[in-house]
């Protein structure tokens, strides 16, 4: 075992060559060097560079120190280089998220019930796709997506005034497939973009997988803060702003008219894409305004699609974007993934042409909010601090009681069968150490606050 | 209208524009220098300057000259700026084979007609999803996708003698997709990727939207040159080799046990990663080798899906890799698309589970062989020289009559309601200018033969 000193010499070297800080066959800094930088003793960094000698990883040159291993390194997501010990980061999140244990409860995770989603309208669905057989059982669909679904896309978008045509519409494999396409469309690696803090929490895996740099932005119950947004603009010149269209992941707050209005001035003078995710679009009351309705898809991509309502298990996502940009953004999407899923997009649609679909949402927005209700008595019982009362949605975001760390209370909640979903996942700047996400749907349920309470009690006296 | 030479300043500046050979806001060359560069005259290069700002792609400002507009530029693919007109590359052929033309044949088309995909194992798939309802209709499936599919592709692998457990192989949206994160996880933009000349035109059109140089090896009948292979690793240092197992497209040859080694012992020498397209996989009679097989998954990685044998419709495809890799790629799957599509993997393992598929794929190879045979006699009828007669799969690959150019023959073609697929968009050299590729499947039709005799007449009279 090595000692903790050593570890850390280890760690930062590991960590080096998986950012390609240190390239394949470069020289690493000698001992001597590295004692100096790190004030660890000498043979300390020797002990260190002969372990990841040993493993493979560095070579020693007879005589000319150490040189990364010509083993081909792969790009890494990690935030930490531990192999042991995994970091309560936004990758941690989707895979405690997705991964599949029976019996686990998922207060945190980002989606519906599986009893909450119109499984009836989908059968059908599926038995009508099936019994009219030919090419949207075998097909790839055309260069943009199944005409069908680009256009009543283009008619639901008129509804929250975003006038588009179908031929400005692009479908994708899903709303993450989508932002990832634009990303590279838009943007060089190294590029700045700017972030809601919070914001979801795989947007920021999704820009360091792009090799982009994140600053963010707080965001609170009208938007992001206007004064900061200014200031980020104007001093740390970003690309393009990523944000929600609607209700907020994780916070469930909405765009104000006039922060709409400001953020879209501060966008022009500074020379600023935004891009508006609306996935959760169809669970608003009142709908929150949209950049793109006010600017007219100028400077701004609307990304979305129908996973959270509808279904993930046959995802498809969609971007709709300035006319002059469509050819070369189509050209893009051939590029990485050829033709599109006729039949997932011919499903979709189908379900979202079924009248049923409609109620199913009014349904839906009913539960939500007696489910939101219900639960923030519950958290409020358990002397949670709601910061976003009743405005429907998914998610309440709360303050933990007693200044309890949200990381801690969710590592010992896994043991309990509980998935929580920790603030700093959500937060570039790591600023929400106490803050927690709960979804209405996964909560409103007896025995998830029988176990939250057993794990709020267990982690207070650790 | 711009003159022929006012016209080449202006797609010159465009096109470094769109290649981010000049950036948003940066100075463009002095009129003098520029006329002094290309030798045209600077009244020339004046006027094309004046219709770039008119058209707000650069600005003016007075007394210092022109510069590019603060107007963001997206990435663009296209290997022409000419607005007007497309070159027949890669991104041309994807275009013409899946906009959709009423009434237009498909001879250079890369898929099947859909009468001869497994419609009625696909219907029966969905009736039984349909009737079982529950998380295949609705949720997410794992981090590395639907289990069972897993488990499913990696016996399949062991028949080709790949042995690799399920754990070690991760679902995508398709191989296009898959190969897309492959890329993006082992390779640095600006690497150097070989490929073989010819290759699948897409590799060529997915490796530049990743920003990646492309060097291309002879591809003949045992496999890739092994002597300009070597030149190239030794020469050119690229990173990987993106090739196909079993059947190549577009040649429909197969690689000999002799190159395969050859490649693999250049590949350690050069450490070099191998990419194994396996899309064509279970078309094969007598199975070539893979190097993946060979080498065990040490320096290769076997990518796949069903789209060409199953369906197009719910695409799913596959990675397989040495497990040191899987975590962190695991990790760049989700960032770049969260959770995997349970409908589509749970279908595809449905299908493949069915044994009316074996029995399909049976039908399909001798139905190919059949056509195969009968398209070769009609090409060879007019005149066309076959340079892989009967070796099985979709594609012959074929010299044109007379030495016509392919290119311009496709676009004649196109008039006549044909879609061709002339060689060049296959070759990053540009040296099969004389070839082209026919779908066997698409070709089985007497009316594609009138239309192609008259499509050579009209072609050699221009």
């Amino acid at each position: 075992m090595a000692s903790g000193q050593c570890e850390k010499v280890m760690t930062l070297i590991r960590e080096r060559i998986s950012a390609r800080a240190l390239l394949p066959g470069e020289k690493l800094p000698s001992v001597r060097s590295l004692a100096a930088t790190t004030g660890i003793s000498k043979s300390t960094v020797v002990e260190a560079y002969d372990r990841l000698a040993a493993s493979g990883l560095i070579e020693p040159r007879r005589g000319a120190g150490f040189y990364v291993g010509s083993q081909p390194v792969p790009h890494s997501l990690k935030t930490t280089a531990r192999p042991v010990e995994r970091a309560v980061d936004p990758l941690w999140m989707s895979r405690q998220a997705l991964e599949p244990r029976p019996g686990m409860l998922s207060p945190g995770c980002g989606w519906l019930p599986e009893s909450w989603m119109p499984q009836e309208i989908i059968a059908r669905a599926l038995r009508n796709v099936a019994r009219s057989g030919g090419a949207q059982l075998t097909d790839y669909s055309e260069p943009k997506g199944f005409a069908p679904l680009r256009q009543l896309i283009a008619r639901r978008l008129a509804t929250r005034e975003i006038n588009v045509g179908a031929e400005e519409i692009m479908l994708a494999d899903s709303a993450s497939a989508a932002l990832d396409l634009v990303l590279r469309f838009l943007t060089e690696p190294g590029d700045t973009i700017l972030v809601d803090d919070p914001c979801y929490f795989n947007f920021l895996a999704g820009l360091r997988a792009n090799r982009l740099r994140v600053i963010a932005v707080p965001f609170g119950p009208g938007g992001p803060d206007v004064e900061a947004f200014a200031h980020l603009a104007e001093t740390e010149r970003p690309r393009l702003y990523l944000t929600n269209a609607g209700l907020h992941n994780p916070t469930g707050w909405k765009l104000s008219p006039v922060t709409a209005h400001k953020v879209l001035k501060l966008a022009e003078r500074h020379d600023l894409l935004i891009i508006e995710d609306d996935i959760f679009g169809d669970l608003e009351g009142e709908p929150a305004p949209r950049y793109a309705a006010m600017d007219g898809l100028e400077r701004v991509i609307v990304i979305g699609s129908f996973s959270k309502t509808l279904s993930a298990a046959f995802r498809t996502g969609y971007v709709a974007m300035r006319p002059d940009w469509v050819e070369d953004f189509t050209d893009f999407r051939i590029a990485s993934r050829f033709g599109g899923n006729q039949m997932a997009e011919a499903l979709v649609h189908a379900v979202l042409s079924d009248s049923a679909y409609r109620r199913h949402l009014d349904g839906l927005r009913n539960r939500l909010m007696a489910s939101g209700d219900a639960v923030a008595r519950e958290l409020e019982g358990l002397g949670f601090e709601l910061l976003n009362p009743a405005l429907g949605g998914f998610f309440l975001w709360c303050r933990l009681p007693g200044g309890q760390d949200a990381a801690a209370l969710s590592k010992v909640a896994l043991d309990n069968g509980l998935v929580l979903a920790p603030g700093n996942v959500f937060s570039h700047s790591g600023n929400a150490a106490g803050l927690m996400r709960f979804n209405v749907a996964q909560s409103d349920n007896g025995q998830v606050f029988r176990l939250l309470r057993q794990t709020l009690s267990e982690a207070r006296e650790m």
